[in-house]
């Protein structure tokens, strides 16, 4: 699912226009109430279900949401909330392994799943009429997970082959990969999602068991439904397959807050490889965690403004323009759980110097932080990033994945209808107040791919295992 | 006790001559076996005793040995090894807080504790007389610790205003704080022993429970006693007071291996200061954790080469000879748990730029690697190391803990019987060869403190707490 994430984070935002909607919130866990195109229902069970009615084709996206995922994780553990997902399509007493695909399959339905930093998700995507057997399966394996120690010993080894390929051979991945674990002292984003080799290798079948029991529960879980569905049918199927799964009780997550950075930080990734690469980032709070929203929205913007499209600053002033770049972007997480980084990341044109790459970044940046945009560039970048969230609307898994998101982090589905207003109430000044706030030295760090000769005698990587399922 | 711990990471290592042992290993866990100058048993319930007996004054040494501390936790709860400590003076049910130190000072004993990344220790000095006593108490505590909230709220606070005067308020400390948390992506030893702030502000009393719960039991712990006694004594206290203790169920430590580097990190803390630092820190093996033992001696030595002293090469070239810098020094634990760093920290002479300073350092790592020590400083080193080993001979505490270290890192104290023949069978070529195989820059990290000016209308910090008992 590397694609998706990749794309999701990108985008990172979408509304649903002017819907009127009641929210459903936690403390009322009971009944069903009706919204405006979006519906909602919290079980007794404490399990969440959303559902958006979307009759354009006789098809249904269902998702399952764990709040879980590598955010959640500590040392020692990294990669386990991924492993797991993996040993979800290894069986249950009902349906061994494999099974669940082959079915899916079978009824002409497409599934797959992905863990990040703070979830872990498994969805279908089929005709409306097998809506009622996918939620039997997701409900089975909620709770019914066989996992054995046999398929366990060959599914690290997938796993392990998929870190090989994604990360350990692939020089960008491998930076951005150091880049985070220098980047954050205290914050479980400087863990790689996927997992640190030296925890695979030592992760047991009792780390999945104890994972599993831990966040795999009704109370933990939200379900998403969009398509050619009614609320009331998706409700009534969800009552009756979810409805008696018993909850669990929750451990109190530890905030795991930043320690203060007290001056920048720097690594060098030498490893072969042909081009150079640099990741910059600095520390920003996210929607979740800050004081003002404003500013977590002006972060979004700026992020819009730095890079979307042919006519951003940096592609306009790096890569078309001065000819420094072969590419620049810019990359913020508005709904991330815990606090984040504002990342740039660039691969320098031939023979450009990767200093002279990171004195023009640092330009651009120093730019935005001397000048507020003008009027009409704030105008035309607030089209753009409103209009990039609007096209996903267009495709249910987005829609469907925004929802759960939302629920996942704690922020609530209701949070996305805010998102054009907020954006279009960001000010010029603002956008350069959180340029001035954020972007200071002292809390950068600074990560470059410095290419190494590549020896063309090592033999190539093993062959990718076919059962590889991916996370990030 | 942070005088002890720096003392005992400088000096590093202790032996005791030409005894003749018989070591009864952890899997004979019952019987007493006489020994020459060291005697130890385990208890049925798995509880090690180790004693020496030294007849010098009527007194004696207790030392309670856990195999927990900094490195055996994880991020989120970083710094509860060392809070434990402190609420292991707030009494238990037969004894209320503070009761304890106060029936030893009445006996005109000296108590104190000690917290650190790979152990944490509870020791009394005491009339030999009172032997039983100390045993009785520590044994108490041992399992029947109350942990009130109440205790817990005063002493967290205790604890955050340490971590205040001795890192966040001591830019050196600070220092080598962060250069320890960018020098490892996933070994434990990138934690600060007093924990994170931010972790410290959401610890709480369940924590601690289950801190104590899962760690402080009998078959987690050793005694050692050094001092005016007989071992026939103090393994017949040891049974009557520890021996009705249950053992539980260990959980399996993850070995947190570290990930390769692949290139040099660099971090810089700016902060008020009015004197640069710079540490430095290659990673290496340690004597656990190394295939070939030479190499983790030929390390050892190669520590007392660069700083051992006047005559030391650190000395000679850089403080005394080419004034280059204030103080240079080297540290190298071999007796560490997991796999640790060979450092270098230095503070410039007045006026010298620190990219000076660690031009010259990286001379004298150059040095070794080019050319092997002659025959008379190898020689001399070998005297100079083997002495100071030999010095602390002469104290009863040095002699508890190097035994409390050994057993405590599971390399048994018989380990330290091997130091003084292990050392001087290392060559001078040997010697060039850990420099080069192990000071190579793609493994280094380095860190600098770069003094910000000091505002002196800045408030003193707050007075220490009188209580306060101290990790690290």
């Amino acid at each position: 699912m590397m694609r998706i994430y990749v794309l999701l984070i990108s985008l990172a935002t979408l509304a649903i226009g002017l819907t009127i909607f009641v929210f459903v919130g936690d403390d009322k866990p009971i009944d069903e109430e009706a919204v405006d195109g979006v519906q909602a229902i919290t079980l007794k069970n404490g399990m969440r279900v959303v559902v958006q009615e979307n009759r354009r084709a006789p098809v249904v996206v269902t998702q399952i949401w764990y709040k879980v995922g590598g955010s959640y994780e500590h040392d020692g553990i990294t990669g386990v909330s991924h492993v797991l997902e993996h040993m979800m399509f290894k069986g249950t007493e009902d349906y061994p392994a494999g099974k669940f695909s082959e079915i899916i399959a079978e009824h002409g339905g497409r599934e797959n799943a992905f863990t990040s930093k703070d979830y872990t998700a498994y969805f279908q995507r089929i005709s409306n009429e097998h809506l009622e057997l996918c939620l039997s399966l997701e409900a089975d394996r909620m709770r019914n997970l066989l996992l054995s120690d046999d398929e366990f010993i060959k599914e690290i080894e997938v796993v392990k082959e998929e870190r090989r390929l994604r990360t350990d051979d692939k020089p960008t991945s491998l930076t951005y990969e150091r880049f985070n674990a220098a980047a954050f002292a205290n914050n479980p984003y400087r863990q790689p999602i996927i997992g640190w080799m030296e925890d695979l290798d030592t992760m047991t079948i009792d780390d999945l068991k104890e994972w599993y029991l831990t966040w795999y529960a009704p109370n933990n879980a939200t379900l998403v439904v969009v398509g050619d569905v009614t609320a009331k049918e998706v409700f009534s199927l969800a009552k009756e397959y979810f409805g008696s799964l018993k909850p669990v009780e929750l451990p109190q997550l530890k905030p795991r807050q930043e320690a203060k950075q007290y001056g920048i930080q720097r690594v060098e990734v030498k490893v072969p490889a042909r081009v150079p690469f640099l990741v910059m980032g600095y520390k920003v709070p996210v929607l979740k965690s800050v004081d003002d929203k404003d500013e977590a929205y002006a972060l979004e913007l700026l992020n819009g403004l730095l890079d979307g499209g042919n006519s951003s600053r940096f592609s306009e002033n790096l890569v078309r323009g001065s000819q420094i770049a072969t590419s620049v972007s810019a990359n913020y997480n508005l709904y991330a759980l815990h606090d984040s980084l504002f990342t740039l990341s660039a691969i320098p044109a031939n023979d450009v110097a990767i200093d002279k790459l990171k004195a023009a970044i640092i330009e651009q940046i120093e730019a935005i932080q001397d000048q507020p945009p003008t009027q009409a560039e704030l105008e035309r970048v607030k089209a753009q990033v409103v209009a990039s969230s609007v096209y996903e609307q267009d495709s249910s898994f987005y829609q469907a994945m925004k929802i759960g998101i939302l629920e996942t982090v704690n922020l609530g589905w209701p949070a996305m209808n805010e998102y054009v207003d907020r954006i279009n109430a960001v000010t010029a000044e603002q956008v350069r107040q959180v340029a001035r706030k954020y972007f200071i030295e002292d809390h950068l760090t600074v990560a470059e791919l410095i290419p190494q000769a590549i020896n063309l005698q090592t033999p190539a990587a093993a062959t990718v295992s076919a059962g590889g399922r991916h996370a990030q």
